[in-house]
């Protein structure tokens, strides 16, 4: 049986949204890939335990609920265009080129490379149409330790020349689902992904639904990102009630949806997800450079809907968790400031969307708790001169202050993933 | 007589605000702490010159217009309140520990080693209403090359105790101001700051009016942050048709005054700023972060208004000038989303308020031409496939995903200030 690892810290998370929970030199204990419990003594059952100490913060792990693998290439070039100008302009020809397995093999080490390094433990990411270029993105990740959801593309129109897939289209997407499965990858697994609804034909989405189905697997997809892109979704489907009651319609629609941007929602489309228990990804960056908007997330919060944090690369710039929840923030005071709204998201509830919030389109992840898997961050913040304040003070600095330098140690799944070469306090 | 220097490189900068203009693979040279010229071929009279290289850009030096640096010490938190219960709850508490010299010298190494690093070449600062602490400010800006104005703050009202000056408010302020002409401190001149109108009498108005005229010297205040900051003032001078008309009618306003935030100004008052010539302080993260408002630069520069980039460090939480360009047109871009406006600021806008638009305050600063003060940053992208992308494209990527590491170079009227321990490919 696997020894137990014991870590000794400040241990911060947030079990319900309004507030941080925070633990000061408390023990977490993990345990076979869960938590243990966490402690203000370390019981004698784990007295043997070496225990690796920081004087740093010990964070939940954080989900990127949405993000785009090959945009990675040009993040931060080419945002001056709303959505659907920009994927013709910008990002179509960029995912063309994932036609090319050495491209695709060297544009995906960089991004995983650097997925790896960030304050992401877990993702749901979103490749090409390419099936031999979403292997090697799948293999790449598997390789990283990280846990990650990642999709095949399916788009059978709206879709240039070289993305746009044929009649065998569904049958691509299955095959590539069953040898995904099939393969074993750990803590990498596939997720069925038809890009939008103007980007597959009732019959792709007809059978996206049944192979899901069948196998089981979660769904991602976009939803009312955009008021051209729901115009063009109401233009294809005029009965509908919502973009939303399309998906619906073609029952892809669940508890293991996940739905990124949902910026401009209708009351009756929110209803819907709250009814149908999807998730939201909230992708503050890349609303703001794509102007898309700024979804009323507190509003969200509030009905009681499920939402996470993505990060959008490349509609954002950046693969950093911790700008994403600076963003939510930004995205929210602005909103109320223009909009004369009330109260903004706190740092609290931004931090909750980035733990618990995404965590749990992953099962029980996010909360440092027993029973919760074994996800962790430790954050070196000794440059911040912490000795000056509270540890919640000590969190926030450290999310707009600090980069990924500052990572001491990331745990998935109870594995040290990633380190700095100097994990100064953690021992493990 | 000091021999020219000369940089090779990809020359980028922005003489007009539509667009950058640059120029691959040109010679700039400096000659006695200005701009000689920039040149396709090296011109024969420099022929004996070493030549500095570098893959990377070279950009303009960036002015960060308003900034306080006794906040640093507290950047990053403390940012649920919008601006006069933030001076109170946060900022004035802070501000009173300047009072204690090793406290002070403490905090402002840290600040001044950080502006150092950051992208900055020039700062306008406020200090706190403490002579000997702002007068060590000073100096230790004066050690790092960086070119700066540095003002002591006065305030003899609306403030707390332990800030609040008395009867000899406009002495002290005199005999600082005096004190830093007479040292002589090359790039770091003393500008006069009353904080804001609520926190100065009218006498001491009057009399900061007449020092600045008889010392010949630049002022810096803020203006029309925040609602309610308004109808404060409003209240006190129910007579002025605005704000800014109370600083005029003491005298304050001119083409060497610089006002940060300009939020909420009427046309009256930007009628007003324009016709004295004033520089605007846009500081667009916090007003993000108090939730302030967005200012509407674009129409402030269609209107031919002066204006420059501030970080606001510690309404800011960052001293990063990319971030502040970031900032600058992610505020614009969701005011635009918002109000249903047209064009939001471009990235090359936002680069020009950087470089020329607050480089103007400082004189001939912000380009990269002749008769221009040399300053410059030599930013190293190469880990950003620089090959894949124009020079535009670069720029931008690297204003958005690059931090001071990438700094390769930071030149102040010709003196290298600061360099990355390997300054790869510039030898000077």
């Amino acid at each position: 049986m696997e020894q137990a690892q014991v870590l000794h810290g400040h241990i911060i998370d947030a079990p319900e949204r309004h507030s941080l929970r925070c633990r000061a030199g408390h023990y977490l204990v993990f345990e076979q890939g869960r938590i243990a419990g966490v402690f203000p003594e370390l019981p004698s059952r784990w007295e043997g335990c070496p225990v690796s100490r920081t004087e740093g913060l010990i964070l939940p792990g954080l989900t990127d609920l949405h993000v785009h693998a090959p945009q990675y290439a040009f993040a931060g070039s080419g945002m001056d265009l709303p959505l659907l100008p920009w994927l013709e302009s910008y990002t179509f020809p960029e995912e063309i080129r994932y036609a090319d397995l050495d491209y695709a093999a060297a544009a995906y080490e960089r991004f995983v490379r650097d997925l790896r390094a960030s304050f992401t433990g877990r993702a749901v990411i979103f490749a090409t149409c390419h099936s031999p270029a979403s292997r090697l993105l799948r293999d790449k990740l598997a390789g990283s330790g990280l846990a990650a959801y990642v999709g095949r593309v399916s788009m059978d129109q709206y879709a240039p020349d070289g993305l746009r897939e044929g009649p065998d289209a569904a049958s691509q997407a299955e095959d590539w689902l069953r040898e995904a499965l099939g393969d074993g990858c750990g803590r990498v697994l596939p997720i069925v992904t038809p890009r939008f609804i103007p980007s597959c034909s009732p019959s792709l989405l007809t059978a996206l639904s049944r192979i899901a189905a069948e196998l089981d697997l979660p769904i991602q997809s976009h939803l009312s990102e955009n008021r051209d892109e729901q115009a063009l979704v109401s233009a294809l489907y005029p009965e509908a009630s919502c973009y939303a009651a399309v998906y619906d319609d073609f029952g892809l629609l669940g508890e293991r949806t996940v739905l990124a941007h949902c910026v401009h929602c209708s009351q009756v489309e929110l209803d819907l997800l709250a009814e149908r228990g999807c998730f939201i990804a909230h992708c503050p960056q890349s609303n703001i450079n794509l102007m898309s908007g700024a979804a009323p997330i507190r509003s969200y919060l509030e009905q009681g809907l499920r939402v996470g944090l993505g990060t959008d690369v490349a509609g954002g710039a950046h693969l950093s968790l911790f700008r994403a929840i600076q963003d939510a923030v930004a995205v929210s005071k602005l909103r109320c400031a223009l909009l004369d709204e009330a109260q903004p998201l706190s740092l609290a509830e931004a931090f909750y969307l980035a733990t618990r919030g995404g965590g749990s389109f992953f099962g029980p992840v996010g909360l440092l708790e027993a029973d919760y898997v074994a996800d962790a961050l430790i954050i070196d913040d000794s440059s911040l001169t912490p000795e000056s304040f509270s540890l919640e003070q000590r969190v926030q600095r450290a999310i707009y202050l600090l980069d990924e330098r500052a990572i001491q140690g990331k745990y998935v799944e109870g594995q040290l993933i990633f380190s700095t070469a100097d994990i100064q306090g953690v021992k493990p």
